[in-house]
């Protein structure tokens, strides 16, 4: 029979050191924490429409999502064969660092799960920092990319949590400067003005693309997806688990897929509601709103930790980030219902503290 | 610009080498090839009640499935910190590689994914045969638990693909002998007389024991589980992807769960059925069935590879194990005229071949 401190013991050491990621529910009235859609954009009778899948339960998905990469395809005009579907971008990040291993680069701050998933298997992490208007340091990235060569690069633009999108030149760069890949996480992009960089892919073969379907209201069902060329596809398909994607996800995705009016009526509302939280943030004293393109905004205040208490007792929750970046908060776009519960409890807050 | 050959110099040499794991879709019109349940057990209107779900597609999934757990925690009496869900055992078994390494130890044939998850993330396997009664060969095991310290052992038990549970003093000598950790994978456990090992958790803080919805009438879903010592869980907890569940399969599988009498009447079925399958199997000439207590069956022929290509002609899919055990075939358990139609099917193509 094995002692307590055995099993630890058992575990590798960068896993040891790692804390749990933390994704706690804490009650409240408005969620606008997670960078969720505000709404559920497929009306549930068109889900309950698809008996064949409720029928099925007993089969194992189809391996390949044959109908879903298909339709993901079509909808951005690129092949089947350039698309690799993940339960969520996290998983298409686990495979990537998988299937290349690291060093792995990213900017700071940005989406977490680059760092976290680096330490999970045992990637050596290359975090750099932000330049002051929150873009690329590119001359900091490239002398890290001639020194360290980095295996893989990832890119979140829009940036997670600071709503801005990076320069395209500066990403250009970094993508023709790099031997390794470098994947721009365009999870953020449907609310973003710029083009995005799909166009990009022919030209460069060591850009990968992250889309998601999670943003533009479906996060319930983890579909994710990756855009490369076929030969990276083919070899990051090789760690993918065959049946990572469920039945249910890939046919209610798909169904969200053939109304592009849902997803786009969604993004629209989030724009417009985007713009009017801003003006109204900018308008309050002691809150700087940083300009985004994403479904969120950053901004900062005197005193993070004792506002998100005071949101949190309205039953407003948000995103505290004092400790990533000093003061920092970042608010989810919501519905102009949920949006005017916390700006009103925002303004009492302010007072307050 | 890259050049073709210079993305597969970036993918790590381990994962060069590994063919993608095959999951082909072989048109046909009774598929007994996958081990599935022969059907739905959950009326599609039941799931269809579950209009909170459907509603709230733009949320994440609770990242912590308390619900399910807490319902699987009390169908097996155990306490949900004893629990960790996996998007299927598959999952689970990446994450336990991830967070022990290897070596990990297995005996062969076994489930294959052991050794493609070990490949994919660079561990050691050490596969070891199984005996002439497709036992474990304790000797043998237990003499490289003392030489080369596996930090894992898999036991699927019922075996996939023999159909066999490994005798439980081997299994138990197994685990008092190993320093890592021993996990049993139940994947099959529904369909067998054995106790399995649940209640042999409490004696062995190194032993894991692997469930899945997969065989039992939910495979559509993706929900596996593995239950150990809390400490076990814990660390492993720490390289699962937060929203590894999607909300729908978390919700279907809960309502699964809520009414045992489903699952209990397909588990049922598919033990009446297995008995007669073997008896129809026994009495042809040319067909070797062996004892199975899992949803499936294991038999020798003269000429496999002839008689899979027969019987698809005839529309039925089974699994050709050529290659892995000579001559070897597997037939999923499926309903009673599924069955009829293989039964039928294989006396034909017997004849022919």
């Amino acid at each position: 029979m094995m002692k307590k401190a055995d099993i630890s013991k058992l575990i590798r050491p960068n896993i040891r050191s790692l804390k749990a990621y933390e994704a706690k529910e804490i009650p409240c009235r408005v969620k606008l924490d997670a960078n969720e859609g505000p709404y559920s954009p497929l009306p549930a009778v068109k889900i309950l429409a698809d008996k064949a899948i409720l029928s099925s339960l007993n089969r194992y998905p189809d391996p390949e999502g044959k109908a879903l990469k298909s339709a993901l395809a079509k909808s951005i005009g690129v092949s089947s064969r350039n698309i690799l579907l993940g339960n969520g971008s996290d998983e298409i990040i686990y495979y990537l660092i998988s299937a290349l291993g690291g060093p792995v680069l990213f900017p700071v701050p940005t989406f977490v799960m680059y760092g976290v998933i680096s330490q999970t298997l045992g990637a050596k992490a290359i975090p750099v920092p932000l330049d002051k208007d929150f873009d690329l340091d590119t001359g900091k990235i490239i002398s890290i990319i001639k020194n360290q060569k980095p295996k893989l690069i990832f890119l979140s633009s829009p940036n997670n949590p600071t709503g801005n999108c990076f320069s395209s030149d500066r990403i250009l760069k970094i993508i023709a400067a790099s031997k390794g890949i470098v994947v721009v996480d365009e999870a953020y992009h449907p609310f973003a003005c710029s083009r995005g960089f799909l166009s990009s892919l022919k030209k460069y073969r060591n850009l990968a693309v992250l889309r998601t379907m999670s943003k533009v209201g479906f996060a319930a069902l983890r579909v994710g997806y990756m855009v490369a060329a076929e030969e990276l596809i083919r070899e990051v398909n090789k760690v993918r688990l065959p049946y990572n994607l469920n039945s249910i996800s890939q046919a209610v995705a798909l169904q969200g897929l053939k109304d592009k009016k849902i997803i786009n009526a969604l993004t629209k509302d989030v724009a417009k509601e985007r713009s009017r939280l801003m003006k109204e943030l900018s308008a309050m004293d002691g809150v700087t709103p940083y300009p985004s393109e994403a479904n969120f905004i950053l901004f900062r205040v005197g005193d993070a930790d004792g506002l998100y208490r005071e949101l949190l007792k309205q039953g407003v929750l948000i995103k505290n980030l004092n400790g990533m970046i000093t003061n920092a908060m970042r608010v989810t776009v919501g519905t102009r219902r949920e949006n005017d519960i916390f700006l009103k409890a925002l303004r009492s807050a302010l007072k307050k503290n």
